[in-house]
């Protein structure tokens, strides 16, 4: 796309027709400036088939709110909407729409409660709640829901990679398989959820990350088509990046040529008074290699070398990979422990694109309408119970228990203070016969999640920096269960409603189905 | 992200940072400039695991080379990069270095070849060559497998779906899921392989599409919470829409409630002099649905209306619904393909993220460097065979049977003529073992696929419009054994090497083995 489409691809018409055709209909109505609220949660954890997540980190809400901000209706996009057609010819947006959307079509109405980018955040569980003009609030729907889909779905991918690495480095590599420019969103929500670095300059750039990359095979195939072979790429590596000599080992044969190679050039470094970085492998059996690579760098006195280890990595891949070092290593007399903690991940594919499950089916859905003086939930009652919305206002207690790890994320109706309550109940959301109760002694504390963001249009809350939101997550994944946070069959958080916003729902439930 | 931030993110920084840790290390050894050669290609078809493709659709190229064309090293870049420091403090980019990239970091020395928009196009075939000074062809890898991975992806989804719906048409929805702003990209990859239109609207703007979308659950529960229900959402959409007047069914109870609704609302529209459009199925038994909302439509007069269908859709669910609609609808009395007929599908998450397959694996590879007056090939040996790169120049024909359908992609060295070879050797690519000839008789015609774009810098290329390049898929499509495009288990297309080929690839893996 040329940068000149831009505004007209990526600004206010960045949404559904839908969106637009329903602000219309409003209008015509006399509704589009009624106040409305919608809320925004997805119903599911992501689910990779082999393996799922039992909770989500939450992402993106500040490119949400940059694009927000940003984004308002234009002459030249009013003029293309003017500009469509219906089935007989005439026109789809009529004058009277269009000159109150050209005054009106921006996020001036809107304000809004969310919880913050890095939280750990679970299904059902309101995580932006909008309110304001009925119009305005529906054509942002669209746009909402794309930023904070993805970023919360590698965040919380990235999550994952990085509890199963152990918490060694680990490092985005995806962008030439990201979807087009959501490479940026994708490495910045990486970044948010655990990855420490991201190979993307860019966005690095912006963020103010130091990007990560040394060299690739073409390095190599480039000096041995001019006859230097791999020892001759090597050493112009380390001549150019003394401090920074990582090489990558498997163009030709990992133990035969990468790695006596790379001893001869950290040999040569260390003379100069360097210190050899490490090596990657990127091809065959990782464990094995990295077992046996680390075996001859320890032989030659580079024991301190990192081992970076890239191709198609995930959760499961490194969880494997880690296993097969434990189990290999004794067997050459190495210490597993030793190599796994100078391990570095290199992932791309599987991180950027979330392969396996590749989209949060994050909702935003109406809940209620303002009617006179007063707030009328909106419900849709459909087929599926669990698909019923909970209705109308609400605030949600993250509830701690003994051992400080949460317990429980309880839904309220707004103005109730699970605080003040001794026992709390915790009604089931969709089975009527399921309740727990926690009396005050097992509860170490609870939570407000919702922070009030924008008021009127305007922000109201600290953007906090990337550090601060991987400083949030890492806390918060501190405080979840272990059993939650398994790769495969995760043990199931519980997401419940006060016994009163229970009964309102129900009650809602009767009346739509005329009961 | 804020849109000022964008040219640093989105610009000639829109890479790897060891694409440039590599391109210092080349001009500091004096090869920047020297001519390399990339190819561009994929190994494998998009595997959905219970299904996969046979066949991919390339795309992307246009949005490539507006990238190459408008990206080029601006003052803050370099500034950027000169700030970068190494693990000893010192500069990781040198003034020297800096000096040149800010003079020559852009693509004017680029030449590039590559398959069109549109084209139906195999593994291990050059989708793209690029020849120009080594520096810069390697600065572009990331960018452009990230331009020409996802869209490529995205366009075979939409072939496979559009072929589904037996060519009914298919709408885009699925920017809500999309990958941030790689919607835009999904969106115009999805309409060049089969898509008819999209829910985007900013995209639809850029590509003089009309966007298509009608309403949505909310409306309906707005018009609930004010006491109209579903009737009155219905007559108000009627109202403002009498010639698209499409409605939603499944907010309260399909067959029960949204149709009796819509046909009364039909029929005040019928009354006005009025058409209406149809309806739209978005959760339920669509199947069941689909005949038994035809029935009630039928019955009630309005047998040529509409029926959009949206959900999770897939290829393969598409396929499921079009079989039970054959096997329910003679048992209601009905005509199955009257109801197919007029079927309309809303592909949104499965499409936008191509879910199962999230990453086509585009790979860009080193064949060739200038050495004086020679072109040296560049080989890679890796230890899978099948990852070792086809060398040097070549051309690329693609070869009718005597039905006229495609049945091989010959891979063939510069300046070699399957034209005037009779017969014409087929070497599988890796099994030494395996070949097949094809005498001239059986040959109705050999068609080169690989079109000069960029020579210097400068496109040579008239682009195709999208409507052109949907024209060239349709006919590639239809030119493809219907074995091939089987949703499940497609049969093997045949990608082979000439003779010649095939030799001068055993000789470089020999010798490059030391043999």
């Amino acid at each position: 796309m040329k940068s000149t489409e831009r505004p007209a691809a990526e600004g206010i018409l960045f949404t559904d027709q839908y969106q637009l055709t329903m602000a219309q209909l409003y209008f015509r109505m006399g509704l589009h400036e009624r106040h409305a609220q919608f809320d925004h949660f997805f119903r599911h954890y992501p689910d990779f088939g082999l393996h799922m997540a039992g909770y989500c980190v939450n992402a993106g809400l500040e490119w949400l709110l940059d694009w927000m901000q940003e984004s308002r209706c234009r002459d030249e996009d009013i003029e293309y909407l003017r500009g469509q057609r219906s089935a007989s010819g005439g026109k789809v947006f009529g004058d009277d729409f269009l000159g109150w959307l050209r005054k009106n079509g921006n996020f001036e109405s809107i304000t809004m409660h969310a919880i913050p980018e890095g939280r750990v955040v679970h299904p059902n569980v309101p995580l932006t709640i909008v309110q304001g003009h009925l119009a305005m609030a529906q054509i942002l729907e669209t746009s909402l829901l794309n930023h904070l889909n993805y970023q919360t779905l590698i965040a919380t991918r990235a999550a994952r990679i990085h509890e199963s690495g152990r918490g060694r480095p680990l490092i985005e590599f995806g962008m030439r398989r990201a979807h087009d420019t959501g490479a940026n969103a994708g490495a910045r929500a990486a970044l948010i959820g655990g990855a420490d670095f991201t190979s993307n300059v860019g966005i690095s750039h912006v963020l103010g990350y130091p990007p990560k990359g040394t060299h690739a095979h073409s390095m190599v195939q480039a000096f041995m088509a001019l006859g230097e072979g791999e020892l001759g790429a090597f050493r112009a590596y380390a001549e150019v990046y003394p401090d920074d000599c990582l090489l990558l080992v498997d163009t030709i044969n990992t133990l035969e040529s990468g790695i006596p190679n790379a001893i001869k050039v950290f040999e040569e470094l260390k003379k100069r008074g360097h210190r050899p970085a490490g090596i990657r492998l990127d091809s065959g059996d990782l464990a094995y290699l990295a077992v046996q690579s680390a075996k001859m760098l320890n032989e030659a006195g580079f024991s301190d070398t990192k081992i970076v280890i890239s191709n198609e990595l995930d959760e499961l891949v490194i969880w494997q990979i880690i296993t097969q070092i434990q189990e290999e290593a004794p067997r050459c007399g190495m210490d597993a422990d030793h190599i796994i903690d100078r391990l570095i991940y290199g992932v791309g594919t599987r991180l950027i694109t979330s392969q396996g499950h590749s989209a949060l089916g994050g909702v935003y859905k109406l809940v209620a309408i303002r009617h006179g003086d007063d707030w009328v939930p909106a419900i849709k009652v459909s087929e599926t119970p669990e698909k019923t919305i909970n209705p109308g206002f609400k605030s949600i207690r993250r509830i701690y228990n003994g051992r400080n790890k949460a317990t429980a994320d309880l839904i309220c109706r707004e103005g109730e203070e699970p605080e003040k309550m001794d026992p709390i109940v915790l009604r089931h959301p969709i089975e009527r016969s399921k309740s727990r109760i926690l009396v005050r002694q097992d509860i170490s504390g609870t939570e407000p999640l919702l922070v009030e963001i924008m008021r009127g249009g305007k922000l109201v809350y600290e953007l906090p920096s990337i550090d601060d939101m991987r400083k949030v997550r890492s806390g918060d994944m501190e405080r979840l269960d272990s059993g939650v946070k398994r790769l495969v069959n995760p043990h199931l958080y519980h997401v419940s409603l006060t016994e009163k916003l229970w009964e309102l729902k129900q009650q809602l439930i009767s009346s739509t189905l005329g009961e």
